[in-house]
């Protein structure tokens, strides 16, 4: 074997040794070291006072962690980068510390610990945990974990329905979660009222937000499965966020239709979604959420816009567009 | 929150997930799924035919790999990156994938499970598999694993100590594991004597490598553990490869003077270390490495240039020097 021709074997041990990275950041978020240099402690000595860890191990974890570009060091002083500083530090209010503790649950990252077999099957393994099973409980911590995340994307589906200035309308809100998407519309619409669906104890996260939001007099819940409950009629839009991805086209379709009977004639339908591009490999967060999709879904997958498109045509819906978010997630408009 | 003078938050995610990267490789490398295209299988179909899997997860695998740069994608056509047909195909002579597949064995990575506690501690905590424990059985697999990520090293020492050219020697190989820095050397020197230190067990692999190159007659083991074990005296060259890292510094230092008392004057040590810069957060492979270290050890670490020579010249070495490899590692060179 010739050294001298072959490509180096980084990308393959850094591949490997990927899931330090993840314990690293996890262990950081336990040990609050970004609110604590955020606080002012610089020195591994410094943070590891205030985070009540051994100075050994607060300054290789620290040096770790600035090898992924978390932190920035300069003799010995440690400090936040812009990223660290905006979602790590407990001080910040777009912090996503709890999120993130959320994401690395047992219960998803095993997952991937049978992920060969998932391949072989084409669906989860019998061995892993269905993230769509009826009344899964994780979906009552994924509601609270996941709401900090969604602002920016019920923020921008408000801007896109113009809702500021629609006067009096119906949402229905469909597997509304922690019910941002619908509490945003709600508070930038005095005259919104919101229906909020999902299964029973995910609600209460809901009406709970909905209250903080002081929108609780126009905020009602309809619990259930979204693919059994009663949409009822006459709604103005459907938000539907975060949830094709759980499920095969067919069943996609199916529910776009039982969404677009729900809606007045002209009434529109939000989808916030990880769009894929046709190479399917393209951006990055939206080709990889697939995987993340086969090994927690028996049959979800991160969708492109052609594909998205067919489900609301199908459905019934006609100008469909799509609109770019900061986050790595689309919005698509489709009218009734 | 305003959304427009936020950073994205692209890498506190990339991060979180890293894990589901290992996963991938580790499945990929399972599922033989480089070995399937290198073999001429391109779209996933064929893929999956080959490697006993179903085409919705093949897919899924490919494209994931694909935007980690492993593998890629063009009209439903992928192909092997050049990093992959050199490393994680079975028909290359480099293939990595057994030395991949002891990488990310549960109980090396289970460290990682619990490194808040580590940190914490700033020693491996008692949950934890310390891989510096007596006769741990890990090392057999380990030797058995590393050797073909090793070649080149063990190229690079023996080029550096001009073993062809320097007549009969004797070399004392330090924790010698799969043999292969010594084996290297008595291939390349017909008058190159080797006696291998390591548990008796692993000693065996690094025998069965050693009758494989046909060095067997100049071949010597000596078990027992490298702190105790009699080196006896009057060697050319000790060799002391991945070894320091795993000690804290006055146990190197102890070490090496044992090693610069089994030496001839004149006799030179070469060490293999993961060696980091001064700031210890570059270049990133050995400044992550202390991760490892701290994770699996009770006090190793990937020291710096500075640290490796005081350990050196405590010991009674002169004339140190450090030499860059095409890996990761470097070498140093020290003399009696």
């Amino acid at each position: 074997m010739s050294t001298d021709t072959m490509p180096s074997a980084e990308i393959v041990f850094d591949t490997l040794f990927a899931y330090q990275r993840s314990a690293a950041l996890n262990s950081a978020i336990d040990l609050e070291l970004f609110t604590a240099i955020d606080e002012g402690a610089q020195t591994s000595a410094a943070i590891a006072k205030r985070c009540g860890a051994s100075e050994r191990g607060t300054r290789i974890l620290c040096d770790y962690l600035t090898t992924l570009g978390l932190l920035n060091k300069s003799g010995g002083i440690y400090q936040l980068s812009a990223e660290s500083a905006a979602f790590l530090s407990k001080r910040s209010p777009a912090y996503l510390g709890t999120t993130a503790r959320f994401l690395l649950r047992p219960e998803l990252k095993q997952n991937f610990d049978d992920l060969t077999e998932t391949v072989r099957l084409g669906t989860l393994s019998p061995k892993n945990h269905n993230s769509v099973s009826p009344d899964n409980p994780i979906w009552v911590e994924f509601a609270r974990a996941m709401m900090p995340m969604m602002v920016p994307a019920a923020h921008g589906i408000a801007d896109l329905l113009a809702v500021s200035s629609a006067g009096a309308m119906k949402v229905l809100d469909i597997a509304a979660g922690h019910g941002v998407f619908g509490i945003t519309i709600a508070q930038r619409n005095p005259r919104a009222e919101i229906v909020a669906v999902d299964w029973k104890p995910v609600l209460a996260v809901a009406e709970e937000n909905a209250r903080a939001a002081q929108v609780q007099d126009r905020y009602r819940t309809l619990p259930g499965d979204a693919f059994n409950v009663d949409f009822g009629t006459g709604s103005d839009v459907a938000l539907v966020t975060n949830f094709l991805h759980h499920f095969d086209q067919p069943t996609c379709t199916n529910l776009l239709t039982k969404v677009h009977a729900a809606l007045k004639p002209g009434g529109r339908v939000a989808v916030l979604e990880f769009v894929s591009n046709p190479d399917r490999v393209s951006p990055p967060i939206p080709a990889r959420f697939s995987l993340t999709m086969l090994a927690g879904t028996p049959s979800g997958d991160a969708y492109t816009f052609a594909e998205l498109h067919a489900q609301l045509e199908r459905a019934g819906f006609s100008n469909i567009s799509a609109h770019a978010l900061p986050t790595p997630e689309t919005i698509l408009l489709a009218h009734k």
